[in-house]
């Protein structure tokens, strides 16, 4: 028998009528010969209500107690999808974080999977039960509650088929796979067949929401195989799995947009070293991510230093940034909120000359200004004014991907 | 600094405004100078909410997966309290079954305390926080999650009492205390300022709900001083203890009433050895609980043989009888469930004659039939027609307990 890791959003167990919808599914690869490990996240909108409950008592929650309110929300699904199970006449069993001590480090509200130990796991395969796991949640080594954060269960997926071998992790989800961009944009989208976990991590980094982006990682760690697909419907999804032959032809795998960064800049900053730490470290300290940097240093011998955070922190950052400004005597402080970031995705671009030339050409074309630019070895992201985001999609989407495609 | 548990049941914590009250409550009983363990339950409807779900897909829920599911819900009540005591400054930290280990039995929904892991505890209190724990649930051996039964919260509260040897358990409710009878009832009800353990496991068992009878029995063999009060107002209740001198010149310390029950009779059943076993193994079986039992051999051989069970269960229990009757040869089956079950309890009894005929004279001067009688030690319960139920409770209570009295 081969063992199949599941794992099922929280739209997909929305009701009580999808969670025997799912159970229906379950069935059907348990006919197909596979055992199977399930495992689900909340009932979709339980999250929120129990983090609404939790902000009506204090605005910024414990992060202990808020781990512990929040994982009661897998508790409740995989109570009831093992009930739908058995009652389907499947033997079933359902597993918290800490019956099978998913082990995690101790960081409430993002932590880290350590081990899992699969001994309860494989006992009830092997009594013929499928194992009904409760994602996102784990214990840390004094058995508190820990949460991985948003989209956690997909972690919780991959990590449990990499700890137990499995032949492959299925994630299903509300859409059919991972898209070369967004259809709601560029009605060229077409369903990637498969696509590079390295190209997934960048895609997931630059705004495709298919995945958390950590769950790829884990998966690209321990080459565990990842099938995207719809829960909705049969067809087959997209596969994640090592880069292999035939990948690098393609320049690029796929266009992405984010518009939930803001733009921070420093006017005038006289430039010297030790600047870049004094002005980083106290946001850092904030702890809000910052992603693209750029620096220029002109000839007066000042610097406009430009930098972006996600839009939800902005203005955290900006009240630092305010501060600092005036200790390294900049002339001023501007943010842009009104800003996107679009990036283009590909193995390809490693062992392809002029990638980045045909992308600023292509917006160039269109009258659209890039206000910055950065790259990695697969993955060039700009920022551009908002109001131009669907255009520069479609644009990168023809000038690289066409209609005609990889599929 | 002494130990003290407190418990709040669902009404306590129905909403995020009365977890607040609850931690002002708390917050109080740490300025008198108290360390504290407090159990809550599940908000009130949430338990039901759960139950519902798991109804809907299946009639009769697998034991070990409900027992998941509603433990959820007094999860999400010990991290929003535990998160409104540290939004009041006050250190506190919460757990659940599995952490603190309350080890069970294995029967699910119904499971009993074997021993709670009191080291965590301990180590929390030294720390100068109040342990928030869960109520209603433990593991058994195996790590799976169980439950305590309606009501077990109480339950929880007094075991971990014990456990700790706390000075006293708290259990706060929306009634002051107990009562002499229901003051819906009988306008001339008093609270009792204290009560033995063994009138209030009569008083329980007779349908005051005031609290669940495996606690009351908990409390009496560890003699845990369990003080029964309200969440709303600072009077005090009423004191559950050991049975102490003075106590048995009361003859009656309460009348109790239920009206839960039904009354079976097999008519002209030929009387013969192993005739009650024939009759009341199959419904054992069925785990329909008998309360009271009546037969009574007549001249001609034939025996009416009656007995009461829970009217949830009595169509249940017919079926099963009418089998039964036909076996033994019984002339037919009648059932009756518009009847009632008065009791007076009291450890006066033991020392005093004439109460049974006291009682009985009482209730015929009001025309009132008696149908059934029972009695123990401390304790004469009558089953008579529904109909008669307030005003053989107010006879009663003016009988032997009156306007004046023990409080």
């Amino acid at each position: 028998m081969s063992l199949l890791v599941q794992k099922y959003g929280g739209t997909s167990v929305a009701s009580v009528d999808r969670i025997k919808q799912v159970a229906a599914k379950i069935l059907a690869a348990r006919r197909a010969g596979h055992d199977l490990v399930v495992v689900v996240s909340a009932m979709a909108g339980e999250t929120n209500r129990l983090i609404a409950l939790a902000q009506q008592i204090s605005e910024l929650p414990d992060e202990r107690e808020k781990d512990v309110l929040l994982a009661s929300g897998e508790q409740v699904s995989v109570a009831l999808l093992a009930l739908a199970l058995k009652e389907a006449g499947q033997p079933a069993r359902s597993f918290l974080g800490h019956q099978v001590r998913i082990a995690t480090d101790n960081a409430y509200g993002k932590a880290r999977i350590l081990s899992i130990d699969s001994s309860k796991i494989l006992q009830s395969l092997k009594a013929g039960e499928v194992v009904v796991i409760a994602g996102f949640q784990g214990v840390d080594e004094d058995d508190n509650i820990t949460t991985l954060g948003r989209g956690g269960s997909d972690t919780s997926a991959v990590a449990l088929a990499a700890f137990l071998s499995a032949q492959a992790c299925e994630i299903y989800t509300d859409v059919e796979g991972v898209y070369t961009t967004d259809p709601g944009i560029c009605p060229h989208a077409r369903k990637l067949a498969r696509i590079s976990y390295d190209e997934m991590i960048e895609l997931a980094s630059t705004g495709a929401k298919v995945l958390e982006i950590r769950s790829v990682e884990f998966a690209k760690n321990f080459s565990v195989p990842v099938h995207v697909r719809s829960t909705f419907t049969d067809v087959e999804g997209t596969w994640l799995i090592n880069e292999e032959e035939g990948m690098s032809d393609v320049l690029v795998s796929g266009v992405a947009c984010d518009r939930n960064e803001a733009k921070i800049t420093l006017l005038k900053v006289p430039d010297r070293p030790g600047l870049a730490a004094q002005i980083f470290g106290p946001i850092a300290e904030a702890h809000i991510v910052v992603d693209m940097i750029i620096q220029n240093v002109s000839e007066d011998g000042t610097t406009d230093l430009t930098f972006t955070v996600p839009k939800a922190d902005h203005k955290k950052a900006l009240a630092i940034v305010e501060k600092s400004a005036r200790a390294v005597n900049a002339k001023g402080v501007k943010v842009d909120t009104e800003m996107a970031k679009i990036s283009i995705v590909g193995v390809g671009m490693r062992t392809h000359a002029g990638v980045a030339a045909k992308m600023f050409e292509a917006l160039a074309r269109e009258g659209i200004n890039i206000e910055m630019i950065s790259t990695s070895e697969i993955k060039i992201s700009v920022v551009i004014q908002a109001k131009y985001t669907e255009l520069a999609v479609r644009v990168l989407h023809e000038a690289f991907i066409g209609n005609q495609g990889m599929v």
